[in-house]
């Protein structure tokens, strides 16, 4: 719980694809407890098709909506532009990269623009909406003082998936979720992930890829063994608690160190 | 060398982008050496712009020119049919994946246009064009007998990069290039070609990921300390000796395991 505690002192919290699944959910945990940050900046596609996202914004005065489109440029542009303006010159201290599809297929189903298209989305988007945001995430950065990384002053939180870790894709846990364009879009986004911490790191801005576990959203089905609330309880607490060891690092929802 | 002369055993090798690089110096030099194996295939996306590849095909009987460009479904699969006529019932032993491109881009030149081109070609290509050849690789594997993989049963080799490792792209190795469509795309490829072992392994298909070493290609540069020749002479020996140890695997051309 400790970690989660520490969104109280966080000035602002930017999550995609908070419309619905474990997005809703981080904005929803975020809002209702008493370890709020200053501003909790929802994204989502559709607007007017994000009925809970605006029955929170109504209840808490810290939650405010943001339309965004991912996967066009345009869009992430404004949506920039916005933020820029909520959050003026405190910039953003924490940006979520959550928003993701999972476009099924299998060796057999599989196409070019299955895979180009879960590609753009799961992959692509982080980083062309962390270029976007970057002159408000360094503000930020720069308030924060020198030295320690962590989400109170600027970070970059990518959510992957143990999916996407090439080395456990193998034996008994390869012959299920054969899904090649998610997995290998969650492989680009730990690299993407990677590459950006490097670039990142300069300017004090934290950055890494966390796996939510499976999660019983639109996405993960009713089978799966995690509700959103304590996949988030976990996420939120760990993301809390990131300090410069966690830089560059791919982390379980429980805070374990990933294989690649 | 124990390894390159595997390649005498061996039916059919096809290679993709063998117009220039590492792709024509393969097939150079299992043209022209003792080990040479019964069909070597070489595929080029313009035939008349590939005048070595002509003069190799020209010089050496067992050299057959193949159009394919690696981006087009329609010429994949065209590609796929003429092969089936070159090998017969034999099928087609070796399949390797080298055809790839670096759209060079850093953090802040880095678009998604760039992205996804380089992902496209690096990552969903081997993908479809393994699809395509999968009848040909599995009349291969079924006459290669049961147990043992190796090339000359039935093989897909997937030609990687050290750049790919997410891990190793850290520290003093992540100083330099910072690429992030090349990067992206060769972890990509990474995950395709693990899901493709697990897949291909009922059919007796070997499946796995190389890394060239740096070359002095028109890719690798002139400062590379690897000369084409001395890259693929190592290559060939590490392909050829592969066992069922290596299915699935990421190795460097000197033969020892990189991590993903």
């Amino acid at each position: 719980m400790s970690g989660v505690m520490n969104f109280k002192n966080c000035g602002s919290v930017l999550i995609t694809g908070a419309n619905r699944g474990l997005g809703l959910q981080m904005v929803e945990s975020l809002a209702s407890e008493g370890f709020s940050p200053g501003k909790i900046i929802a994204t989502t596609r559709n607007i007017s098709l994000s009925q809970k996202l605006q029955e929170l914004a109504k209840k808490y005065s810290n939650v405010h909506i943001v339309t965004l489109d991912v996967v066009d440029q345009e869009s992430i542009e404004k949506c920039a532009e916005e933020v820029g303006q909520l959050v003026e010159e405190e910039g953003l201290n924490c940006l979520i990269n959550n928003a993701g599809i999972n476009v099924e297929a299998d060796f057999h189903s599989v196409t070019a623009e299955k895979m180009i298209e879960n590609f753009h989305t799961n992959s692509v988007a982080p980083l062309m909406i962390t270029k976007a945001f970057l002159p408000l995430l360094k503000k930020a950065a720069s308030r924060g003082g020198s030295g320690i990384m962590r989400i109170q002053k600027a970070a970059v939180i990518n959510m992957t998936s143990l999916l996407g870790s090439v080395e456990l894709n193998w034996g008994e846990r390869a012959n299920s979720f054969k899904w090649y364009p998610y997995r290998t879009s969650k492989s680009a986004l730990n690299m993407v992930s990677r590459c950006m911490a490097v670039d990142l790191e300069s300017d004090g801005i934290l950055c890494m890829a966390i796996h939510p576990g499976w999660v019983r959203t639109d996405m993960g089905g009713s089978e799966a063994p995690l509700s959103p609330e304590e996949s988030v309880a976990s996420v939120l607490s760990v993301i809390g608690g990131l300090t410069e060891k966690d830089h560059g690092s791919f982390l379980n929802f429980t805070g374990e160190q990933l294989p690649w």
